[in-house]
């Protein structure tokens, strides 16, 4: 190792599901919805004055925060944006998680969040999610750093119903908790109106999944004024212009289609409905996800023999190997055609 | 201060320029390029499949990365990508900067180095320039954590001759070496030729000015494999997807038509040397830039007045009050029109 390796930030970086790019693929790996963006995103971009993208963008992304914040009822200072929620999540990390206290999230959850503490240094513990993969709220009263979990849990599915988060929050009012709702738009309660109460709530969310947007990086965080100022200092400490021209206006068109969205969100609902009974009738289980994805196990076919055998047919779904969850596929929902697919094809196999 | 503010990490952020946005305005406040993005650009969004906008990007960027390295002779794996200079620079303060030691950047320069250091806890010194705005090699040759420098000089538009540039890298081989050369399209020599000799040397450039894409945040790092690792490195530990598909899609565009791209550098070049003999003419005095702005102070009328009645006529520089640069401007190269025009209304403010 040469010396100036030596003040280097070493790291294990985190593994982003893979982009496979078939033409006959069925894509159930990164939880991606099945459905384009709205409608206005296409016209935005199709008559985008692309001579503006000589200047710079709004450093504020106001036009963006504002269509947000409209959305939820909030005003402008109680929302952030960033680069989707994973670069929203890592600010918030360098920003609000600077305590020597461990923070906590739990042993199985979104995989990016020890990543984020291990580049930042941050120390953290991790809770043993229960025989049936739930947060158990107790593990969060004790003292600590700050708190961070998904719900829906991912890539359980699983979800914490709210006086359960509020029972999180209201334990720790000394630090900083972050509710990562990624998935919150397919059929579970949002902790939104919570952070009128509790000034150290945020809220993350983003327009990867139920907006239809992974492709253009759009997430958001909601909190009080005081927590989006924090975290706007640290973005303006980090790169100043984060959001460029085209996601701000084509993340307005998104945002601002709310029939199009409920009713993307709906169908998606539907068909991890259908999915689930189908998958129970070929001998699956998997706890009730609210997710745009199941994470299923079979009784007898091991997880890995069934990724390997959808693979060769060009259906990719996620598979973690090892611990707890080593035997389980995390399914996401995609078209109910694509699902039939699916679903035929496992019937075959498992069947053979 | 409520309790759980403790554990917050405050800053004083990076303060942008000003973005106005008057129909009549003539903007050379921020170094932006007065001529719209290559053809090709437009073309690419307009034609864009925005359904796929719903697919996560490619997290390596590779089609960006490849255009960037064969524009430069590169390989792929000496190329990295980010959400303009700025955030590559930012992730770079984060892998590269972590000695004890502090790092060093001049006392004058782009002012957001001193904010990455404070915001990641990175100890620093500030080299003075000398009298005539140049960096002394001879400062950067203890030892130290690290460095970082802009080449042109941002915001004098100063060029260190690279024989100086490989000085401080020979002397330097324990540390990284960051040459920031935001502004090197605009007339002056990049140290690229190096990073095949210095392993620790990483050359930062931009989109923003010379390829016409402040809008759309694209900048990129070369350097040895070792180095462009690192960076992936923390970069999949901070956020896989950075660049959207709008964005590489148009960065490719880009980078691709280097007709375009002279041809527009050209015209800034010869509206620069225009502009800096009117300024003469008018009592002003600068070092010589070869940046796509000029830093200039006149013999008696104080910077401050001159950007106050600059600004009522709509007309927008920079200025940076207090210090040794305080009874400057910074004024960014518009089209030779825009330069007319800011030239009479000197002329006529300075006459009166």
């Amino acid at each position: 190792m040469a010396n100036w390796e030596n003040n280097i930030r070493k790291v294990v970086p985190y593994t982003p599901g893979e982009q496979p790019n078939q033409p006959d693929m069925i894509k159930l790996n990164t939880n991606e919805n099945p459905y384009p963006p709205a409608p206005g995103v296409r016209e935005v971009l199709r008559n985008m004055d692309t001579d503006t993208l000589r200047l710079y963008p709004d450093p504020a992304a106001l036009d963006l925060v504002r269509a947000i914040a409209d959305t939820y009822g909030l005003s402008d200072n109680q929302v952030f944006v960033g680069v989707g929620s994973d670069d929203v999540l890592a600010m918030s990390f360098l920003t609000f998680f600077n305590s020597e206290k461990p923070i906590l999230f739990p042993d199985i959850t979104y995989s990016f969040y020890d990543v984020w503490a291990d580049l930042f240094r941050i120390p953290y513990e991790r809770p043993v999610l229960d025989e049936h993969f739930h947060i158990r709220k107790e593990d969060y009263f004790g003292e600590n750093g700050g708190i961070v979990f998904p719900n829906p849990n991912a890539p359980t599915g699983v979800v914490m119903p709210l006086s359960e988060v509020e029972d999180i929050v209201a334990h720790n009012q000394d630090v900083i908790v972050i509710v990562d709702e990624a998935y919150v738009d397919f059929g579970s309660q949002s902790a939104l109106p919570l952070i009128e109460k509790y000034e150290n709530l945020l809220i993350v969310q983003t327009f990867s999944k139920s907006r239809s947007m992974a492709g253009m990086r759009i997430g958001f965080a909601m909190g009080s004024p005081k927590l989006i100022k924090y975290l706007n200092d640290a973005k303006y400490s980090f790169n100043s212009y984060t959001m460029d021209r085209t996601a701000l206006a084509a993340g307005v068109a998104a945002v601002k289609d709310q029939e199009y969205f409920c009713e993307t969100c709906h169908k998606i609902i539907e068909t991890r409905e259908w999915t689930k009974k189908e998958l129970s009738k070929l001998g699956f289980s998997f706890e009730d996800s609210k997710a745009n994805f199941i994470f299923a196990t079979h009784e007898t076919c091991p997880a890995e023999d069934l990724f390997k055998a959808l693979r060769e047919r060009h259906i990719y779904v996620r598979y973690f190997p090892g611990g707890r969850t080593g035997n389980h596929l995390r399914i996401t929902v995609g078209t109910r055609e694509e699902m039939e697919t699916f679903i035929g094809f496992l019937r075959d196999y498992l069947s053979e």
